[in-house]
Order: structure tokens, then C-alpha cells, then sequence
């Protein structure tokens, strides 16, 4: 038997790279390392920094990619103003492929067959054509880029006014915590994120509007602005997102507000709008802006358990947020409602929940807990770090998230590599990357015989 | 219109306690009233104990009646022989009952309706009827028995020739260790559980034999018992059952070794042999015996996290075993695997698993969750604990298990209740509570129309 030729060998990993399983892992991979040869560019790094640079551009490049913000360096000092704006280019370019690739899948593709197979069949063009795929693009395009360009005026207007920068720097910094904000980016430009800015509604609201907007997800954005006005014809997926964002936002807000009000290591010392403010921030930001203006260092284990809980969950499908989702979170608890209740169905309004619908949110939510306890096991092994801090910087990294308790940058290089692991899951989605992993290519066409073990 | 009469409104309460899904939960919580009583009873406690006792007797008779083992006193000497008789005897009513209870509604009615009508239908006499279930109690009880009288004889030979107890001590201590491990009770009579029994093989291994065969619950044992030699004709029940407890054993062993081998604070120093006993205990134990020859507090992260695991799996269905139970977690695994294949049935060898079975897994563990989060929050907020320890602590009496890491004594009374309840949920089961009490009676009876909304 003849060796396959050296051309024949490259044609089969390209076919099996390009699988269509294998599409959105690749993407995110192949973007990440032009990422971070990019940043090991001279004028790059600022002057004076030692060591290679290669572990501090991969992580930058990853997280910036993946729209996560977690950071192993100084942002703000590290990188040169040139190496901010690639950072800010390489999150723009993350976000935006990330919800065109999502969109096009959940909205065209739609939700008629399993996870896998929807991956499977978006590059049968039959079912993705370019005539739809085209106007999809720009629209969201669009979308983005005026939604960012009006938050960042009203953020301009703020650094500019409120804390005395020039209109130059303050363009730059409006532009910045727009883009970053709008993307679930948790860069900040500032080693502390936005704790010199704690309390300042004129920046923080806007900011966390921008944040909890980006979250939606394009999908929720696009049915908003057509039907905003009449909610009782929203599809289920926008009624789950739209409510489920609310009822989060407010318990967090409030969770987070009633646990650290008179945390003097917090914002024990804050004036009361100031708690406020801090208060919205902090039920926005864990699902998954990243930005904080309180140290979770320093906050009550409560609060970095609650924070935990909601990176967890993150935001809207195909959008720049993180986590299993809300979709997936607040379905799973119909599925409670239903059992305890004694439903033959999973009701929704007035709409059935299919089996396989609930089994694909069952198996998000799964994977997603064996990663994050599987993550946090490898960083207790490899670092001298706590529970709490080894849970809250895992999710953080898997919820693409960006909220730190300030160890990442202390990690020893295989656990921040465990990190960027998480961070490039999180965002290709647990399932996909599982699929990308599955071998067996072939699934069972028959049904076989029932059989009902005892449960609980 | 009348107001109702007394004695009618006493017959209404009584209707509505004993409706059938509220029966487990009433009973428990009755048993728990009466041992506390008779913990009260003048006799009990050992001379010069301070207060009341009410807080110290409800804890450990809601302990003993749900198997646990957790103590906030030192059973050893907070009280006196007779005491400790009636803990034993409560640990044997609590552990025969449930098992004989689950076993009925489990196996008799079976798994041919939702988990709520499964409840509601066992006292619906056309379905259990006297005929089949007596015969059944009486060998349940029979098996229970015997298996305790041959590992206490064991014990009993082990504690005279070993540690140079008189017969009759020896005696009392082997009845002891030997129905507690059946029961998966791990109350012990030395303040620091089986530390000083340390990697002895002669009695750690005879009462981790019992704890683990006891864990697989008595449909497990009763299908084994049959056909113990034929496995390819095991039900999926004893199937999951019996190479899930084997392959979490195995796996629970092993990681304790690799993470506990060299930890001087706990068996660092111990000889090679003893290391190996007192590693496949910590593979046992946690699924959950309770009883533990190392301090778990001075453990490494990684082994409580691992740990904390293995106590919210639990053992096996209708056992003295608590957790989500092996078959629950394992079918979880198994709907992870057929989405990632693309496989349109969820399979277990030859035999597929149904949508309704899958729902109520899904249920039994996500209900878990919740509580474990809820009772970690509140352990959070009402004492100084850490995540570690407030995490470990609720799973270990969510899961009935009993390991500890030394907090549950130091806690507020509050704390203490919470963990009270902890035990009674996690020993009646999340969804049976859940159901006794949810409010809508009358299922919804028609199918609606389906909507599919984007997952993860
Ligand atoms: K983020
Ligand atoms: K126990």
C-alpha cells in the first residue's frame, strides 16, 4: 500500500479541519495565535518589560478574542497605546464574528435539530444561503457600530467633564469602554478596572447599559426592535432572555447591595447614590461585562458566590455574553416547575418545551459544570490558592466574563493555560467543542427498546 | 356559613398531612419529634452538660433518624451508654424505614409514572397491596439484620484481639460500628471518628465493606441476589447501580491517594499499607458512610472539593445512602454522551432511557443544586466559614453523609437548623419535599403547542 503523498496527507487535515463541527473551535483558535503574533510585534510590549512576552501576548490574545478581559498583566502600562488598540480590534473582531457565526446558526439554522447536527448542517449551503446570510451580516454590523458610537459620545462627554482629561484622551477612553462594554469585554484601562470611577453614574450606568444591552444577544436585539411595543408576541427564546435579564439584574443588584452596603473594605463608605450605582454595576457586570469598581478580593464570600452563580449563567444566546445562558438557566427551571408540579409537559406561557429542547439545555448546563469543577480542581492542584479564588477565577475565564480576584496574574503559567483553555470553550460553547472532539461521525438511526431505572 | 367544627378541622389537617406524597416527608419529620423527646428524657445526657439540650438533642435525633452521623456534640460523651442506645436504635428505625418505604414505592409501583404520581399512587391500595409487601419488609429486614450480625462479629473479634478491649466492650463496639455502617450512619463513640482505628485493615476495611453494601440499596441487592452470576441480565437500575459504585470507588480511591499520599497533616506519615486502607475508606466514605481516619480539615483542597463530589452523588436508590444517588448521575452522563454523538435516544446498553425518566434526573439534581447553593449561602451569611467549609458541611448533610470538617459544632443555632434541614430534605428526597409542598393539586391534563428556543 502506497503512503498517501504530502499533498493528499494536508488536503485530509484541511477536510478535517474545516468539518463543519469543527468550524467555530478552529476560527477561535486560528484567531488567537494571529492574536498574539500580532502583539509580539515590536512597539507592541512597553519598554522595559522582561521575559519573552509569549505567554503574556497568547493570554492577552485569548481573552481579548473570546471578549473575556481577564488579564495576566497591566493593561493599561504593559502594552503600548498601539498594543491597546489591537487589543481593542482583536475584542471588536471576537464579538462581532462571534454573534454573526451564532446568529447564523441559531436564527437560520434554527432550533429544528440537535446542537450537533445544527453545526452539522450549516455548511450544507442548502440551508444557509448567502442571500439570507448577507443582510444578517450588515444589519448586526450596523447595529453594533451605532450602538457603541452613541455610548461612546455620552462616555466622552463624561471623562472629558467629570474627571478633567482633554477631549483627545477622553475620545480614546469613551471609544475604549464603549467598545469594551458593548462586546462583554472586560478590559479596562486602569490596573483596577473601574474603581477610580466607583459611584460616577454619568460613566458607570452608561457603561452598564452597554453591558446589559450586548448581553441580549443579536437574535433578542433584532425581535425587540421589530415587536418591542406588543410583548405578548415575542418568541420564547426573547420572553426567556428579556425577563430573565431583568430578574436577574434585579437580584443581583439587590443581593449585592444588601451583602456589601456596609462593607467598609468595599463600599462600606460610599454616599448612598453612590452605593446605588456601585450596586447596578454589580448585579450587571458578573453576567458578563467584567468590569468592577469594588474589589471582589475584598468582598463578603456571599458576594463572590453569588457573582460565581451569575458568570455561570451569563447572558443571551449569540450574544457577546458568556456561560450557559439564560435561555438554558431558565428553562431548566421550567423543568423543575413541571416535575414538581406533575405537567406531562414543559409549559412556557403557552407553548411546549420538546424533549430534545430540554435535552441539549440539560447537556449546556452539564458540560458546563464538569469544566468548571474539573478547571478549579486543576488550579487548587496547581496553585497555592483557595476554594473560593480557584472557583470565582475559572468561572470567571469559562463564563467569559473577566471579573478577577486579582490571582490570575499570580498563577503559575500551566494554570493560566488551564485559564485560556476555559476561556476559548466558553466561547465556542461546551457542546461545540465537544462535538469538534466527538469521533464517532455516524449516529444510531434506529430506536431501541425503553427502560426506566429508578430515579433520585 | 358555619365555620367548621373542631373535630372536623383536626380530620382536615390529618387528610391533608397524609396525602400520599406528603407521607415521607411527615414521617420523618414525626420520627425526628420523638427521638428528640426521648433524647430529653432524664438519663440521656451525660452529668454537668450545660443548657437545655433541646438545640443538641433535635440536631442528633434528626442526624440518627436521617442516617447522617453529623454531631454538633461529642457522642462519646455528651451521652451516656443508654443514649447512645437510643441514637442506634434510631439510626436502625430510620435506615430499615426509608429503605422499606423507598423500596415499596420504588419497586412495587415502579417507575411507570412521574415521580409526584409515582407518590400519590402507593397509597392507592389497587397498586400495593398487603400480599406483596409484607413478604418483602421480611426480607428486607432479614438481609439488613444478617449482614449486621456477620460484620459485627468481624468488628467484635477485631476490637478484643487488636486493641485490647474487654469482650463485652468489644462487643458494644462491634453491634455499634456495624449497624452504623449498614446504615450509612457514621456517628462513631470517639470524638474523632475512626482516626484512631487509622489504616488498621481489620476493622477499616470490614465496616467500609458494609458501608458500600449498604449503599447500593435493597432493589440492588435483591436483583444481585438472583443473579449475581449473570450480569448480562442485570436490570439498567442494577447495572448503573453496581459499576457506577464500583467505578466511583475506584476513582474516589485513587484521587485521595495521589492527592493525600504525602500530606503530613494527614497520612503522610503512615506506612505504606495503611495508606493504601485509609485511601480506598476515603474513596467509601463520602458516598456516605460519614466515618473518617483523617482530620478532613486538614486535608488538601482538592480532596474536600473531591469529596464534596462524592457526597452529593451519593449511593445507591432506596438505600441508607443519600446524594442524588448513583443511577441519577450516571443517566446525566449518558444524555451528555448521546447530544454529543448526535445519537437521536439517550441508550444504556441495549435499552433506551425515556424522555419523562430523564426529566425527573434532571430534576433530582438540579433541586440538589439549588439547596446546596441556598445552604452554602446561608452558612456564608450566618457564620464565619469559608466557601470550603460552608460548601462541605451542607453537602454533607444534604447528602446525609456525615464527614465534617470540625465546623458543625462551632456554628450558630440558626446554622445548625439550617443543617437540620439540610438532613430531613436530602434523606426524604428533594422532589418528594418539593411535591409535599407544592400548592396545585389538579396536573394540567392537555398537550400545548411546541416552541423550541435557542439553547446555550
Ligand atoms: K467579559
Ligand atoms: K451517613
Amino acid at each position: 500500500m502506497a503512503l498517501p503523498s504530502r499533498r493528499s496527507r494536508w488536503s485530509a487535515l484541511v477536510t478535517a479541519l474545516a468539518h463543519p463541527v469543527r468550524i467555530l473551535p478552529v476560527t477561535f483558535v486560528v484567531g488567537s495565535i494571529v492574536g498574539t503574533l500580532i502583539l509580539l510585534l515590536p512597539g507592541m510590549r512597553s519598554e522595559g518589560q522582561s521575559g519573552n512576552g509569549l505567554l503574556e501576548a497568547s493570554f492577552t490574545s485569548v481573552s481579548a478574542v473570546t471578549v473575556t478581559g481577564l488579564s495576566t498583566v497591566d493593561t493599561s502600562t504593559y502594552w503600548t497605546p498601539l498594543g491597546q488598540v489591537v487589543v481593542l480590534v482583536l475584542v471588536q473582531i471576537g464579538g462581532f464574528g462571534f454573534v454573526t457565526l451564532a446568529t447564523i446558526l441559531g436564527v437560520v439554522v434554527g432550533g429544528r435539530i440537535g446542537l450537533r447536527s445544527r453545526l452539522a448542517a450549516q455548511v450544507d449551503l442548502h440551508l444557509v444561503n448567502l442571500g439570507e446570510v448577507i443582510p444578517l451580516v450588515k444589519r448586526i454590523l450596523t447595529t453594533m457600530l451605532a450602538f457603541e458610537a452613541a455610548v461612546a459620545v455620552v462616555l466622552t462627554v463624561g471623562f472629558a467633564s467629570r474627571h478633567g482629561e482633554g477631549w483627545g484622551d477622553a475620545a480614546w477612553h469613551g471609544v475604549f469602554y464603549s467598545v469594551m462594554a458593548f462586546n462583554n469585554a472586560g478590559f479596562a484601562l486602569a490596573s483596577d478596572s473601574l474603581v477610580g470611577y466607583a459611584g460616577d453614574a454619568a460613566l458607570i450606568l452608561p457603561i452598564s447599559l452597554a453591558v446589559f444591552v450586548g448581553a441580549m444577544g443579536f437574535p433578542v436585539l433584532a425581535e425587540l426592535s421589530k415587536r418591542w411595543r406588543r410583548p405578548e408576541r415575542w418568541s420564547i427564546h426573547t420572553r426567556l432572555t428579556v425577563w430573565g435579564s431583568f430578574l436577574l439584574l434585579g437580584a443581583g443588584t439587590l443581593l449585592f447591595a444588601v451583602v456589601e452596603w456596609n462593607n467598609s473594605a468595599t463600599m462600606g463608605s460610599m454616599t448612598f447614590t453612590e452605593k446605588l450605582v456601585t450596586s447596578i454595576e454589580g448585579g450587571v457586570m458578573p453576567r458578563s461585562g467584567g468590569f468592577n469598581s469594588i474589589d471582589y478580593a475584598e468582598a463578603r464570600p456571599e458576594t463572590t458566590l453569588i457573582s460565581t452563580i451569575m458568570m455561570f449563567i451569563g447572558g443571551g444566546s449569540a450574544s457577546t455574553a458568556g456561560g450557559i445562558k439564560i435561555t438554558t438557566f431558565f428553562l431548566l427551571g421550567y423543568v423543575i416547575l413541571a416535575e414538581v408540579r406533575g405537567d406531562p409537559d414543559v409549559a412556557i406561557g403557552s407553548r411546549r418545551i420538546g424533549a430534545s429542547t430540554l435535552r441539549q439545555a440539560l447537556t449546556v448546563a452539564l458540560l458546563a459544570v464538569m469544566l468548571v469543577v474539573v478547571g478549579t480542581l486543576a488550579l487548587l492542584a496547581m496553585a497555592e490558592v483557595t476554594l473560593e479564588e480557584a472557583l470565582f477565577e475559572v468561572t470567571s475565564a469559562f463564563g467569559t466574563t473577566g471579573l478577577s480576584m486579582g490571582v490570575t496574574g499570580t498563577l503559575p503559567p500551566g494554570a493560566q493555560v488551564v485559564l485560556m483553555t476555559l476561556m476559548l470553550i466558553g466561547r465556542v460553547g461546551t457542546v461545540a467543542t465537544a462535538s469538534a472532539l466527538a469521533l464517532r461521525t455516524q449516529p444510531r438511526r434506529f430506536h431501541l427498546p425503553e427502560e426506566r431505572p429508578i430515579i433520585g
